[in-house]
């Protein structure tokens, strides 16, 4: 079904406020009245509707349902920047596999971090919106950046399984980490650069309790290690 | 460290003979005498290599070492023709997670089949050796091309564990399956088109004893699929 986004209070008395854009697009599809296309609130929950009038920017709704399409660990995937077309995949596929959040980060052997990084999130940032509205998602996961590295490592670490991806780690694998770590709600994922990370980056990162990992014996690439993790992650909590 | 592949009759009294095309990449590096690379024969084993004699395309081996790459699964992974750059993101990410061989395949609801199938997967072939080699494998998993459905099905319900990706499938997700399933040394993972498959192509695999299985709510893409269930076998297989 047909899927777009709105926010939660654009949305009363059964009718929705949708965006200009979003018109448009309803427009040029010639969408009937019978037809049948959803509204997300962005907070959640999916809202099944008819079109009644088609006039420029509303739309009335007919039926209500919950969204299935949020999985239940609120998992934020912390992504070093990398150059190319690869942020641009870890973020569709982290979309994806359910990632609540996208965060980007500066570390050591980065080999570019751009100077305006509001004009790469925003590039982002409409991926995921594209590939919420593909996937089935029930909101929109926000793609951020941040200016350095202790900071994204203080956020990370926040989380109940704070997870560092270390290529040096030699004993912890992500299946005895994620086994015994029992329930949590949750959790964050950060991946280095093509370079990997230093030492000493390791160190701060653990020195803050987050729990270093190694994907095994081979190397996987800066942009499909996260996603590789998301969807470890979401196998093991039952969200795959 | 740099690796090459070799086949296992090129290696013989601690003399491999390499490819004219890996002798002139050898002479491109200009490695030293001192300096260690790895020379892969393609069936699992790793010698770690001095250059010795550095010549047209010969050199000698130092020292000798079993390859850690390669998982404990043999893994096939049947994917349905894609279009666009699709085939090459699959290819690469399966390889990278230790996929054994890649073999692709019409199915009714393909938005394009190539006339010329082994163009393609020479293609692919060549992306599978690079990532091969960028990421430690110990074999270079085979791409190879089928040019029917049912030629494809019938070879992937050979598995011990054949994993059949079905969107219309509600009740049987992958983790139930894989927890269910025991010891397993051989499995296949196939999944299909933008589309999805008909349910007649279901009804056939399902008749070989495949095992349809549900990705749950969240509807990946195509060339996302196969590398999410491989990531997943994977990891439950300790192999991550």
């Amino acid at each position: 079904m047909i899927r777009f986004f709105a926010q939660p209070q654009d949305i009363s008395d059964g009718v929705i406020q949708l965006t200009t854009e979003d018109a448009e697009h309803i427009r040029a599809l010639r969408l009937r009245p019978a037809e049948q296309f959803v509204v997300c609130d962005s907070a959640g929950t999916d809202y099944i509707c008819h079109l009644g009038i088609r006039g420029t920017n509303t739309a009335k709704i007919s039926v209500t349902s919950t969204s299935l399409g949020e999985p239940s660990v609120m998992c934020k995937v912390y992504i070093a920047f990398a150059k190319g077309d690869r942020l641009d995949y870890a973020v569709q596929k982290s979309v994806e596999l359910g990632a609540g959040e996208i965060v980007l980060f500066p570390s050591e052997r980065c080999v570019s971090v751009p100077g305006d990084m509001s004009k790469k999130t925003a590039r982002l940032q409409k991926i995921a919106l594209e590939t919420a509205k593909q996937c089935g998602r029930g909101r929109i996961p926000e793609v951020t950046a941040i200016s350095s590295f202790s900071s994204a490592i203080e956020l990370a670490s926040c989380a109940a399984l704070p997870l560092f991806i270390y290529e040096r780690e030699e004993n912890r694998h992500l299946k005895q980490v994620l086994e015994n770590s029992g329930d949590f709600h949750t959790a964050s994922i950060v991946t280095g650069p093509e370079g990997g990370f230093e030492s000493h980056e390791a160190a701060f990162a653990l020195s803050l309790g987050m729990i270093s990992v190694t994907l095994g014996p081979r190397i996987l690439r800066c942009e499909t290690a996260p996603v590789i993790v998301l969807a470890a992650l979401m196998f093991h909590t039952g969200n795959l």
